[in-house]
């Protein structure tokens, strides 16, 4: 397939992240956001590094309508996983200044799964990680970012393209997209497989 | 210092680097931009590991002004280094195309040094080094990205926050920022030390 072909493919987004839409059209694609709600429940004895792939599935499936020719819908899901431990999105001020503080000076990953389908129910779907790791953040750091910046709609309480992510973050091992929330190199790939 | 003084600090950037501007306002700065001339050559026998960090000194040197009060001159430089061979920016089409097959399918070092001065002539310089990993590009995805965003003002003719960097970039080890252009985390410590 020719990358003008490729590129021509229809990208139906069904995640509300702004971010998700901004990276895929950055990688050239026609995005239409068609966000779903799904609860983001899982199995109990579920492995952690196996929660983001199995979200971004039942997103999937539970994307019902039809998917028209020359395009494909794209599901994801984000974690933050520190110390075995998921970070959501902080539900307060609060919240977000005590994720802030369990990742200052220590490495986490990020975790995002994703999965394609076209409209021949052709899937294909992985989970890529990326090891994140902070500098010893102060409080006054960690004080300003969160009451300017308000990182509630952030798994993990921060954004790696925001302040934050400029003087807070020394180091990340991995496809630095997919802590943006988006494995776009991975991606990419795989949506070379499944076009038409 | 407390981070409100620090943030008042004004930097004098004496470079032509858009990217740099950005950076340093995304880290809460503002930024008067004042971009000096200075042949970028250096001595023969120089490790090629040096290099970057010994033009960064170089331009400071070179910056012969007065340095107001409550502000900090910085100068910076970035090489792209694979195999030995430090890749600068790209004369044409045809030398940016022959840099990203160079670059394909093996992993390079960007190294960007950086110098900071203050107007007591206290200086802090050093030098960060990430190491990127591309996929195999093909010819048509090189020729689309050379086409469409003319890389000529890029050492080694890519911009990681660009198309070529989400489709083509498959990890990153270090600092992120140090690929667009400025070591952001490592100078704004450094710049806590300097600052009045």
């Amino acid at each position: 397939m020719s990358l003008s072909n490729l590129l021509s493919t229809k990208i139906v987004l069904a995640s509300k992240s702004p971010r998700r839409k901004q990276l895929l059209e950055q990688m050239g694609f026609e995005v239409l956001v068609d966000a779903i709600d799904v609860e983001e429940s899982f199995p109990k004895d579920l492995d952690i590094e196996c929660v983001a792939e199995y979200l971004a599935i039942k997103k999937s499936e539970n994307y019902i309508k039809e998917i028209e020719d020359n395009s494909i819908l794209v599901t994801a899901d984000t974690i933050v996983v520190i110390d075995g431990v998921i970070l959501g999105k902080p539900k307060n001020e609060q919240e977000a200044k005590d994720f802030l503080r369990l990742l200052s000076f220590k490495s986490h990953k990020v975790i995002t799964g994703c999965c394609l389908r076209n409209n021949k129910n052709i899937t294909r779907h992985f989970s890529q990680e990326t090891i994140v790791k902070f500098k010893e953040l102060t409080e006054e750091e960690i004080d300003y970012y969160v009451n300017k910046f308000k990182p509630f709609d952030k798994a993990g309480a921060y954004g790696i393209q925001e302040w934050i992510g400029t003087v807070g973050i020394e180091e990340i091992q991995g496809d630095y997209y997919n802590v943006v929330g988006f494995p776009c190199n991975r991606f990419f790939e795989l949506a070379k497989e499944i076009a038409e």
